[in-house]
């Protein structure tokens, strides 16, 4: 077990570099065996980890009493028996899914006898912090583990007791799989992350799970790659063709069944010539569920709308995480369109409409990472994408973006397999010629 | 024509996110027939651009002469009639390779009348800056109408008069082809890119082409995805099994056969085995090219080595970007393989063995980009890989990595079709399932 009690987090984070050279050298089975043995080990643990995750809610308890905890952390610390066994079919559905390191996405002949090849590999060490949820450690292990890459991980304070049972069980089973040691290691302190932030030539990508003050703080604070989204502000868009009955469905869905969730809905768009319609129908319905409703001034004046509040222009930019929805009236799909490119943060936005075309419009011109057509914006994640897991949303423009799963986490080499070619020989008045074909 | 006078950089980088959400509709054909009229207006114009190439080429002798630039910048800056023949022959290559803008490269039903897509799409706005070599203006921009994107382009001022007259050749092209004119911009100061950097909403990636300097000065100062190198360290590893013959034959090109360049090699890692037999014979040949040969004291000992130097511990870590060779001892595969992780840059690194055991270890270990098998590490560019151009090379591990090509400049949005399905209807007691059905 490589709990960390020392300070000396430079050489955790070496021994792990060289476990990632280990693993990297693995076969498929060997990470499929040691994934259905990680699910089995926490099936025969699992009243040791209930119990320790009953630790951790009575602690959590005598916080949120004293009001040093706001009281919606117990539900997501809460690890009961249905939520296990849900973790420990995702490791088993994460063992499923095809495997495709050491596959070829390129073969090229540059010449006869000089062949080009591009071959999935893992990325290396991933440094994965996040926050309160005990279910995201067996998760995010399983994907680093198919991903063929070492970890560094960093759970929530309030979880710990849950955390090291986890920890201590997935450890077990990769030890027997002949995963070496320093392949994971369960850190403890904040101090340790901000070191390992400082380690870029050993530490490759780094996985922030949680609020969006960790995000940003962890995103200017090191030169390793950052995979994750600071903000969430998701849009639906009714236009002008809207089916208005599929868009009150979609707006109570993707604001309410889940409003803490980063791909749930922040501001409503309505084309101006639905307007009245649609308002005069989604509002009751939105009230009746408690959200706060803000809308643009002009309009509550204009449709006479009761018991809504005032949206200014800060509203437009806010992730309210909570049950509150700001509604702006646009006179065009342009107009729409950059609102969302304006105002968003790259992560998902439906429209409802009737027309392919203005679709075909939005898909191309929005600039997130989902553009959906007549469904809720909810849909963005890993699970429901068919990942089998995610280690979070990247609404970055490069890959990987969207929901992340084992694909996301790995990365390509370039490998050239020759004779003693050199390049001399492909340049000046003489040189050879490439032939650059490709083979399958 | 958007050469800019003046200081509204802002709006410029806002028309040329606008003008991106245009071209992002674009065809494959309209792309094409551009990139056709732009070498065809390259052609036509041949004699202007060679004049204009020989007042900055008289501006920079002058420089020369006065100490004020390195004469090595007077060959960058050269634009002769065949090197102009060789752009414009890359432009119609550029215009001939696969388009896959617009493909899916997922498809999947998550449930009936639930279908997710994964499309190649632009990924808007590229801000590029160079230095001196005006040929990289002509190949940057066909790789960026090939993908899709919108471009602001800051090439060197010592080819000031190149880079304007090739701009305004294509930019007449793209304008007769249909493309918004703000679709592309040639930049003029450098105060000019000091105001682009901070535009993170409306720049998606910078690519800088220069020297280390540049690219790290960059990196520093902004909060856009940078994509390049700032540094090319790399190795050619001679085995204890290597033919030496292609050991000797693959350092000299490796080293002479264009020093400057980011995949020539900086140190030769020499197995104990080998070193006596492979040293007599390579250091003499290095020497006979005026190569400045910096080797391990203990060696020079060893094996009575002349007319060396003696390398200490910051070669490891320097690239000569000249004539100058580092040469370390190792003991093993293993501790040639640790040398090159701790000191390389990721870029590119060679192995000379008869072994293919030892050469897939080589490749499962190191980690770079380009991880090669007896031959040259100066193949790792885009033409030589058959990408048609490139706009740099990549030293970062996640996507995209090595020569960057069209590919490298594309992402990709997930698409969700939908009826008006809800997360609601596949959560709780009663969730409905999803199929995850992949479709061809």
């Amino acid at each position: 077990m490589t709990e960390l009690l020392s300070t000396d987090i430079n050489e955790t984070a070496r021994r792990a570099r060289l476990a990632a050279s280990q693993i990297a050298r693995f076969t498929k089975q060997k990470r499929t065996d040691a994934l259905f043995a990680m699910a089995e080990e926490l099936e025969r643990n699992q009243a040791l980890i209930l119990n320790a995750n009953e630790l951790d809610m009575k602690a959590a308890a005598i916080l949120v009493e004293e009001g040093e905890m706001p009281s919606a952390y117990l539900k997501r610390l809460k690890l009961d028996s249905e939520k296990l066994r849900g973790v420990i079919a995702g490791i088993r559905k994460v063992a499923e899914l095809p495997d495709q390191l050491g596959d070829s996405t390129l073969h090229r002949e540059l010449d006869g006898g000089l062949e080009l090849f591009r071959v999935n590999c893992p990325i290396g060490v991933v440094l994965v912090i996040f926050e309160s949820r005990p279910d995201a450690l067996p998760q995010i292990m399983s994907l680093l583990v198919k991903s063929g890459n070492a970890g560094l991980i960093k759970g929530g304070r309030e979880a710990e007791n849950s955390n090291k049972i986890l920890f201590n069980c997935l450890q077990k089973a990769l030890l027997s799989s002949g995963f070496p040691e320093a392949s994971f290691s369960l850190l403890s302190g904040r101090a340790e992350v901000s070191a390992l932030l400082k380690l870029e030539r050993l530490i490759d990508l780094v996985i922030p799970r949680g609020s969006n003050e960790l995000v940003s703080q962890i995103q200017n604070n090191t030169h390793i790659p950052v995979l994750g989204h600071a903000e969430g502000i998701c849009h639906l868009y009714v236009d002008q063709t809207a089916d208005l009955a599929i868009a009150t469905k979609l707006t109570l869905d993707a604001k309410i069944q889940y409003p803490a969730a980063c791909n749930a809905i922040e501001t409503l768009l309505v084309h101006r010539s639905v307007a009245e319609n649609f308002l005069q129908d989604v509002i009751p319905k939105l009230l009746a569920e408690s959200v706060d409703v803000r809308v643009e001034k002009s309009l509550i004046d204009k449709y006479s709308l009761k018991d809504v509040a005032t949206a200014n222009d800060t509203d437009w930019s806010t992730e309210y995480s909570d049950l509150t929805l700001s509604i702006k009236m646009v006179d065009s799909l342009g107009e729409a369109i950059e609102h969302i490119n304006n105002y968003g943060s790259g992560h998902t936005e439906t429209i409802v409409t009737k027309s392919g075309e203005t679709f075909d419009r939005f898909f191309a011109e929005v600039n997130s990472a989902g553009v959906y057509w007549n469904a809720s914006t909810r849909f963005a994640d890993g699970f429901r994408y068919g990942f089998g897991a995610e280690v979070g949303i990247s609404t970055g423009k490069m890959h990987p973006r969207g929901p992340v799963g084992v694909e996301g986490i790995t990365t390509y080499k370039y490998k050239l397999i020759g004779h003693g070619q050199t390049v001399g020989e492909y340049s000046g008045p003489d040189a050879k010629q490439f032939t650059h074909k490709d083979i399958d």
